[in-house]
């Protein structure tokens, strides 16, 4: 059995962990650590994992976490490159949730974050995180970058075109949607129920701190630097990523069998029927990525649309996938939940 | 492994029972019906299965229904009474979800479901499916009249109190809520997004089906005829249903022991700690009853409050229970999942 | 012109009020305070209001309120009670929309808002703004204790039968259900979206501020003290109040006549015919009550159902409706909205 | 006093009108036609209305319409196009807020609504009730076709550019999001509560009704035919549209001053200062329409974010607004109400 640590708990990403892990047949949850809620029980702050998770919130400086296999950290930006490299001389092997990893170019890092890096020696060692690119390199990390929600599903939608050499790459645009969920468990105003109900709004459209992300990985892709539009949008449900990307196509290109083909061994990745839609229902609760292509009329622009439960496959789900490579499990291993619908 | 057939596929309930038993490691399902569908994917119908469900809606003339082990019907009121006989002849075993079944009465049956009643001598042996009553009755039934989401939740949160003696059984008060999952699939415009969002109301003031129902439930636990006022309400949520039940109280007791005592066994029904205010997503998407026992200002007036997801615990999930316990399987074998949260 | 004071113009009562006077063409609004907005436009925090209101929000200090002919306090409890005396003695007439004048017993008060009130004195000259029981007097009140939302609901739908001597009033049960605005527009975890969205539960059901304050408007009309169990519930819409009244008859009584002759006069106060359910959104953004009655299975409970916008009969409709009393304008001005609907 | 008449009134922009009009100082309704709901009072169906409209719907056949100054259409497509000419003969005016006589070329037209045109001679008479575009010839037409609701965002957000010559009109983007009420009052499962709650997605990508309308528009006001890509989403809120719109630039432009400029004398149509995220309830329950202009990161694409309240700017506020203009009355009559909020 694996011992997991769990470093910032009381978030979404931190629940949704929990509610994965605690039925992953492999695993232990060793501690779960809030400076905050030290000492109070999971379930009193998560009644839904009443009588199935035992455990209390540790002080991060109690937790013993050197003694796991793996630690996952669900905490806010900043705080994993502070603690991680210690962890790693442990020979903790780390999956870092938050963004402390993800963009290799530590200037770029610092100017869309704000503060300097901790440890950036240890970022060019991470590996991104997203299975359907990275997979080989996953399983012999001892530090991953988990992707942000919106970047995958934004790039798991964009990749077999910005691959294919058929895309435009100057002019890609993301026009995504998220659920509120998105904006974590905080106290703030503007994700009041009585503000986001019933509404709905662009944010963020001069720079969203995932836009250099998904560049990053686009252009990885692509071999070539892309120009991207990414403009994310908060919309009234509580889980959940729809992104539309508009492509102009340079050359002809069966869409259809482009995307079936590059996805076919994945098995997160379902690329629908042609003509359908799908919806952020049909993956609520699940590790899945739905994809559709479309070419309205006929004409040169591809219309991409892409869901993902934002805190499945766009955080926790994804993490344990990544988890479950690390550590030789089946990769689909508990993150096999079927979709809550309705 | 049992062979399964489902009646009535195309419904909320039909879907929860395709979610809950594609994950079941001891069934297999031969056939799912549907007049309307005959010859569609599953999985076209409902996204969410895609992958996972092979089948197509069988017309229900063609569907070897007498082969299977256990039948689910996932019908309107007044289909399965006509069904059901034949194929208990054929040696299969019945759990209906509709609510032929469930009154005892056939006169009191035929006046609040508008109709005859279709074999009336069958409604003498069919079992209530409320396990935590008729649970050795269960496991022995050829017929399981699987209980209605409201009598579910309400019966679950009067029973200890209307067992004890401690009641004044003549003024009953249960103000229900539910999400609009519970008026099924059905194309109506009072269900619609427009209509129901953002908005509350009471209806069936002067008479709900689930009525009669209730009062008969809570008459044989009381061994004495009940009076009951039930008022059901829409909440603009998919799921879910919130008992709140008000009882004046003949003499002292321990509420809170008694709760505990009456439920210590059970594993689908949790009473939580003092003063706590179960919330119904802390029970979504699984087959628990989440219970609270309050008495407000020391008065002599208990609230009770009672929280299932009504398409498990008050459906599917409750019918799955049953024929585990039918069946000889571990009762909580396949619905075990965490709730969803957020 | 009337000249219009707003003290704490940030929260939801705030914006509603400037919602309201602004269409109403007998008020000029002379300041609104914010100490912490000071100096920035109200249309920039509440940008529905953009092009219609060109305030800016004023420092408490500098807002010369004592020029002002009426003073709305639109402030957290405890606030309004040090500012009053001092805006009074300078010949301005106040309406509190919070609690801080609403109880009549100051220990009844301290204990239930647990701080000492700061002017005794003048909470007996307060007069409680129903204009449905206190017409006469709000018309001449120097100060006025506007209803909580809870409050006018829950009374309005009572006051026929409290009065009538039919009702037992040792057992009054209010089961009321607020939608997430009525929280008020406070950055706090428990009403972020994505923790209100798609779930319902009970609050304060040990005892809730507004328990204390309908039992004294109950007991007032039924010149005799009522016993009340009153258990409020938070459900996933913006606005809306829809409280649903348990009262066990001790004689008989036509409840329809009883409430109809009750309200024949009022202008905001709607009884539905017969058999009818009100919907919260059929007072959606209006200052209207609509109520209707039933007796269920002709047994000796009455239900009461009575649905209100608790931002506007609740809170500041109704506050304006006061002051037109108090001005001698008609009583209906500029509160005429009709509601959203859809 | 205008006479005013209503053909099709159950539907929701049917009500939305009556919401107007019943405050409207200048108009009578003198019919509400229904052929299925003739003879019930239309606060029965609307409880919204009670005591405000003491109206009944009238049989199509029976309502005397030609007596009448104008006849407003809210009726599917198709209907009013049999119904127009010999009303017009009549001497009455007419608003069509169905699509009959949007689009100038009939093929198109026949193509995309599927059906034969029964008045083509009186399409190229119909004004585009755009008022931003069309406000003189309105005051002077007898037909006006009413713009449908995306159509009005679209076209409002993207005109200022498409006019400027500074657009590449050949890759218009118009990504589109609209609350449920815009399927309209009908029984469907699609936008059941349980189906479009906590749910997001586009549909119609390979060509929707709207796209020919929006093309139409822009190719006049540019004087050169577009290429446009229209994906609509449906988004799980009740009234709203927010479009997003892409521009690749061809030249400098000063975005803010261009828009600006461009609805300087608009009273509808607000350009927010820079930086801005306008909000879909912003202007609910408004005429408004809230603009705002962003050029991401310097690039060479311009995004563009237009909020309209689908029933109100987007059909039956805009159908006052041109009933106004044709009649001399001052424009913003009647259609000033403030959004509500929250």
């Amino acid at each position: 059995m694996l011992k997991i640590g769990i470093v910032g708990g009381t978030g979404y990403t931190g629940v949704e962990l929990l509610r994965i892990l605690s039925q992953h047949p492999e695993v232990n949850i060793e501690a779960i650590t809030s400076r905050k809620e030290a000492g109070m029980d999971v379930a009193q702050l998560f009644p839904s994992l009443r009588g199935r998770i035992e455990l209390k919130f540790s002080d991060p400086a109690e937790a013993n976490l050197e003694k796991c296999d793996v630690v996952f950290f669900a905490t806010p930006n900043g705080i994993a490159m502070k603690q991680v490299p210690s962890l790693l001389d442990a020979g903790v092997r780390i999956i870092d949730l938050a963004a402390d990893f993800r963009i290799k170019d530590i200037a770029v890092w610092e100017k869309w974050y704000g503060m300097p890096h901790a440890c950036p020696e240890l970022v060019a060692e991470a590996v991104y995180g997203l299975p359907e690119i990275n997979r080989d390199r996953i399983k012999t990390a001892r530090l991953i970058a988990n992707p942000g929600c919106y970047p995958t599903a934004v790039q798991l939608g964009f990749l077999p075109l910005v691959e294919s050499g058929a895309a435009d790459l100057d002019h890609l645009v993301a026009d995504a949607k998220s659920g509120v969920s998105g904006a974590g468990r905080n106290a703030e105003i503007h994700t009041l129920f009585a503000e986001a109900a019933d509404n709905f709004k662009a944010y963020g459209v001069s720079g969203h701190r995932h836009l250099p992300e998904i560049r990053q990985g686009l252009s990885q892709a692509a071999k070539h630097p892309v120009g991207l539009t990414f403009v994310p949008h908060l919309t009234p449900m509580i889980r959940g990523i729809h992104a539309t990307l508009y492509v102009k196509l340079l050359k002809e290109v069966d869409l259809q069998a482009l995307y079936e083909n590059r996805y076919v061994n994945e098995p997160f990745v379902d690329v629908l029927p042609a003509g359908s839609h799908p919806e952020t229902r049909s993956v609520r609760g699940s590790n899945l990525c739905r994809i559709a292509v479309h070419r309205p009329q006929g004409g040169d622009t591809a219309v991409i649309l892409s869901v993902t439960d934002n805190l499945v496959k766009g955080a926790a789900g994804q993490a344990v996938q990544n988890m479950n490579l690390m550590f030789g499990l089946p990769e689909t291993l508990a993150i096999t939940h079927l979709p809550l619908f309705p």
